[in-house]
């Protein structure tokens, strides 16, 4: 038996192609043969020469589009596959693009284009800025988040710190990443008392300040604690797709029954990033996350760490809110070192289509008053 | 409202710990400001000062307990943090270990360290090496495995490929990580007639090759697959938890009625370990998998890319290998060129209880007379 005997598919295929640029590090002969690699590593997985059949390898594999090197070892390659190879799932995908290719060094993705057949499999964000300012009752000024930690508090206590925040104007009270399901505050007894408590406050304040609990958890448990925070009355869920894969969240997020904005959180992913390989901060925060239907985008702010600039952060919120067919946009929410001197220049970078963080001067002494004014200094910014 | 107003838990903690080891790289200053970071950043989320309650700041909280610098500008800090910040989620673990760490550069993951009474709530591998031999009737030689590929090719064309890999000894079908439920071969239609063809090769030859189809998949499909895979008699599963989510493949371990040997696939996994940062081989490729309960463990050969090397895969067969309380070891099955001359230096490599690869030698020409010249070479080989 050989390979070349093999037909393949008489399928006829779209033409449509997923187009992929890659930044390839090196030489322009590693480059040129890193752009070849790439057309078959994670499709066809044979050299060239093996290739069976006629549609296998005029249309199925990789080609190369286009190659450009703007500067010294630095080259772009868009390579593009036929749809067919991914179909509709965001699993295989990511495989294409990037499966075992993420294992050599020197390559980096750094933007990804589907064609309208392969958009339009996707839902996308449930909710986008538009939808996600309608519950909140809140027009045109940016939005302000807070985090209930830390772990080791009581429910009681976390509900009173909840309680607190949305008393004093915080929009957005999320759950920090490390609280999941601790005997401190087990999931179903906290996520109850969060919620009740900001209900109250909001009685009172007549804001609509929303509890998003933290829905990280094992395989088995994540839709129980959706729909546990659905029934309790949260305002959105968090989720950290790094733990729980990309497409757990995509699947939250289309479930009719739960319909509450995602917030999707950074944790563990900053290995794709933190490095000159791997998947750009644009891809992973932004057109990843996007495709994964969260609403909110939480990513590291440029003054995170000196793996992220100005420059990463504003490719970030343009695959956030750049049009994409049918798919609703995002809503970047930042976060970083988050004190109150940061917000003026952060609303003039973001504009006011963004979440800012309560962060580093919200628990220095009383944690009310810190609220009032990070509030406070918001709102003087949108005035302007 | 004050943080510090706030008690915190009154429950006994265990005192039990997990420890994990970390490589900083830096000057002695930012290493231990790296170390005192590690300790926050993923638990409590809070400056020192500001930790409330005496038993999070006294036991909650990471610990560095030791920090020890072997050459110059390389520390290893081992940091330990209390078993009740993950309690029994493998998602929580992970999210303690390297969540926003993650996004930090400088800092990677070298070890991991589990108490027992940590461990004991992780099934593991469900066979482990001796189950595996047991399945396949191979008592002492080294396994051979094979991929069935490329996408493109009819589910036909696939099982007759599938067929003559089985007719011939490869001991373990598997598909390509590249083939999922694409219309050319959609997934139930290419595993019943697989599953079928090595059956019926099987029945010829007296072997017991097993067909092992890739049940990477939306979330709300991988168990659909694997029980279909089940149904028709698959002899393993193949994931890639980079793609899933580690969660999604020991949730398909534990079930009890699927018990299929898992093979853990590298795919979209690479980012991790292709630079400095991230997490080492060992950890992600040997004690994250085994964790998460894959039978065989797929990872990148030394000769795979210059980000892998000799020690990195000694270091991934020691965590594969060896005791870990009650968890089961688990198979390397280390794939890369994988050419007929690289059997005899891989053998001598890895021992006995090793998964070689049919590779770039099995395509070109005749694909059964190739197979045979793999399976006599590495049976010569064992003789020896």
């Amino acid at each position: 038996m050989n390979i070349s005997n093999f037909k393949g598919t008489d399928m006829q295929l779209s033409g449509e192609r997923i187009k992929v640029t890659y930044k390839i590090f090196g030489e322009e002969e590693e480059a040129l043969k890193m752009a070849k690699d790439i057309c078959l590593e994670d499709t066809i997985g044979l050299p060239e020469n093996l290739i069976p059949g006629n549609r296998i390898s005029s249309q199925i594999k990789g080609t190369v589009d286009s190659l450009e090197s703007p500067e010294s070892e630095v080259y772009y390659a868009v390579v593009s596959f036929a749809v067919e190879a991914a179909e509709g799932e965001l699993t295989q995908l990511l495989n294409v693009v990037f499966g075992n290719l993420s294992i050599k060094p020197g390559v980096q993705v750094v933007k990804i284009e589907l064609p309208e057949s392969l958009l339009s499999l996707y839902n996308g964000p449930r909710y986008g800025i538009s939808g996600l300012r309608k519950l909140l009752g809140i027009q045109k000024r940016p939005l302000l988040s807070a985090d209930l930690k830390p772990i080791g508090l009581t429910s009681e206590e976390l509900s009173k710190l909840a309680y607190e925040l949305a008393l004093n104007g915080i929009d957005i009270i999320r759950d920090d990443h490390a609280l999941t399901d601790q005997t401190f505050a087990p999931f179903d007894e906290r996520v109850s008392m969060c919620c009740e408590a900001v209900r109250k406050a909001n009685s009172i304040t007549g804001f609509k300040s929303i509890y998003v609990p933290n829905i990280t958890a094992p395989y088995d448990e994540i839709f129980l604690r959706a729909e546990t925070a659905k029934k309790e009355g949260a305002g959105g869920l968090l989720i950290c797709p790094g733990l729980t894969g990309f497409d757990a969240m995509r699947c939250v997020t289309d479930d009719i029954n739960i319909a509450l904005p995602i917030f999707s959180h950074p944790a563990f992913l900053g290995s794709f990033t933190v490095g000159p390989d791997g998947i750009s901060h644009s891809v992973i925060y932004g057109q990843i996350v996007r495709l994964a239907g969260a609403d909110v985008t939480i990513f590291p702010n440029y003054d995170y760490s000196f793996s992220i600039n100005e420059k990463d952060c504003r490719e970030i919120v343009s695959s956030a809110k750049d049009p994409l067919g049918h798919i609703k946009n995002m809503m970047p929410n930042p976060i970083g070192s988050a004190g109150l001197e940061s917000l003026h220049e952060n609303v003039n970078f973001y504009g006011n289509d963004v979440i800012l963080q309560a962060g580093r001067d919200l628990y220095q002494n009383d944690i009310g008053e810190n609220c009032i004014r990070y509030r406070n200094t918001l709102l003087g910014i949108v005035r302007k």
